[in-house]
């Protein structure tokens, strides 16, 4: 479809040459049909099951407008990774919808493809097609993005059960703090950060690493797992409520980054806003209790060091989250999570 | 993902609600795990092969604003299907990306969720997952729709040879003339349209209907396809340059509705612009000579009339479109046709 600016015939950079020129060199499966039709095709392996994720992601929203344009690209793809991890699904192609705001300067498409195709290498995902739209309002990217996982091994959310143990992936809190300190830069120096804290939260927040290395470890041992885009607690809430349990999270084993234990030495308050801040795309996975110890064995093997924060408890837990104290900790729900 | 507004914790209808409310209803096919993941899990039949669409449309750009809610349900995913439809596969399964500029209303999510479900049971398809955010900026809708056809049965726009019967189903231009009496409710009358010539074009334009039911016919017969969403002369152009040949469409074969001949005899020099107009969403197919009578014969059992309106030719003759004269009609190519 060629979008009602274009029809008018002006010169900018039409849809045909954006996707000759940036992203046709993305598209390496054979399924993309070098992009130029307006569909892809697929041959999935036999005896596998495809894991479909969808996620959008827009300026001003899930990232800033002056992030850099590689960060954009590779957080679109990552968000979408994340969740196909966290399904113990192995990457396989993906499709790009990209609405533009106004003509992209062949620079930024090109930073912004480079993104895309980092990630892309490094996840084995290739581009097998999509759309590219120009609108008014903020640059707007939808990625769908399709998995594969041998048949019936997927990791579903509603596997967990009472009594499993519940672990999460990496630190919690990071992006989070790194978009505080982008939009109030006086913050770093409150929570007496070196540059480098500063320089480690803002690439956490504009560069989620996606856990595709544990999808094959979370299909052999947890019973069900999330990634953790929206909290930590609104997540592990979620993960209990399709599950008909409940869970309780101990503040004090969530593991935070050192920038991250700076600022909440100097701001204990903060700890409640970093397990319920999202976008951390860490995995929580529920483990039952015997198989623990090989978990993080393996997990460990990887290079994903996984921490236990909690367990699954009988539904009349509800959520509950215990502070340092031992006592419940009050979290601002946002709406979102179940308690 | 929860966007950033959420994050605030208004009162207004969240993410989780919407889902439950108006999608999850639409998600009759197991794979959608109840909408209650973030992710779906298909397990495509043997010996097939997945046929991937994905196509946006933005208020402004490929919808109005005061278009019915349930038209632009429809739309989103007609764009979707007729896109499968060209391909030669059968519906299967969509991700729907919604981006919601403000507080939808009830009763505006309900027509939008009315319109996808009333073509969705129509073609056989249901809604496997998504994602909903709200942002600045207009309304957008992406879909990616999942279709199957049997190993190495995908109709592909490459296939086309030199020599091959061009067909078109439907008519062409009623959209174009829709939209135009829309945004320009004088011109109805300058063409000498009735009520119900009106209506009819205004339809065209909401409501695209997808050929679906083609789709085995055009595995049978069509050694390339394409649907025509750019205007016929350009998507043309695009199934002629892909395949490496030229293409000659003759002006007067193009099938038009009753209300675009009459706009036709009222502007004589709109035929032009019918023929390069978009959103027709109907097929062009390249048929072997030999088959085109056993083509249209099938298709008409099928209720889908399809015209010869040309024929694909040695690459020199680029595109070529002849005028009723049998001169070479001058289009303006808006920038994206290859001629």
């Amino acid at each position: 479809m060629v979008d009602g600016v274009e029809r008018e015939g002006g010169k900018r950079l039409g849809e045909f040459e954006i996707i000759a020129r940036y992203f046709a060199p993305l598209a390496t499966d054979a399924a993309s049909l070098a992009l130029r039709d307006d569909a892809a095709v697929l041959r999935p392996p036999e005896s596998h099951e495809i894991v479909l994720s969808c996620d959008t992601i827009v300026e001003g929203v899930h990232f800033l407008k002056d992030d850099p344009p590689d960060s954009i690209g590779h957080k679109a793809l990552a968000v979408n990774l994340s969740d196909l991890a966290a399904k113990g699904a192995r990457p396989y192609v993906y499709l790009l919808a990209l609405t533009l705001p106004a003509e992209p300067s062949p620079s930024w498409l090109e930073a912004f493809a480079s993104g895309l195709q980092a990630l892309q290498n490094e996840a084995g995902i290739a581009l097998a097609g999509g759309d590219t739209t120009h609108a008014p309002g903020p640059l707007s990217i939808t990625i769908t993005a399709l998995g594969l996982v041998p048949q019936g091994h997927a990791v579903l959310r509603r596997g967990a059960k009472r009594g499993d143990r519940l672990y999460v992936t990496g630190t919690i809190g990071d992006a989070y703090l790194g978009l505080r300190a982008l939009t109030e830069p006086a913050l770093a120096r409150d929570w007496g950060f070196s540059d480098e804290d500063l320089a480690h939260v803002i690439e956490r927040y504009r560069r989620p690493r996606p856990h595709s290395e544990l999808a094959v470890i979370l299909r052999n041992f947890a019973q069900g797992a999330i990634d953790v885009s929206d909290g930590l607690a609104g997540d592990v809430g979620k993960l209990a409520s399709v599950c008909h349990v409940g869970a309780v999270i101990e503040a004090e084993r969530v593991p935070l980054s050192r920038p991250a234990e700076k600022a909440v030495r100097h701001e204990p308050c903060l700890l409640a806003a970093l397990l319920n801040a999202g976008d951390d795309y860490e995995i929580v996975a529920a483990v039952p209790g015997a198989s623990g110890p090989a978990f993080e064995a393996e997990a460990k093997g990887k290079g994903v060091p996984v921490t236990q924060i909690g367990r699954l408890e009988s539904p009349e837990a509800g959520l509950l989250v215990l502070g340092p104290d031992g006592h419940a900790l009050k979290l601002d729900s946002g709406g979102y999570a179940h308690f």
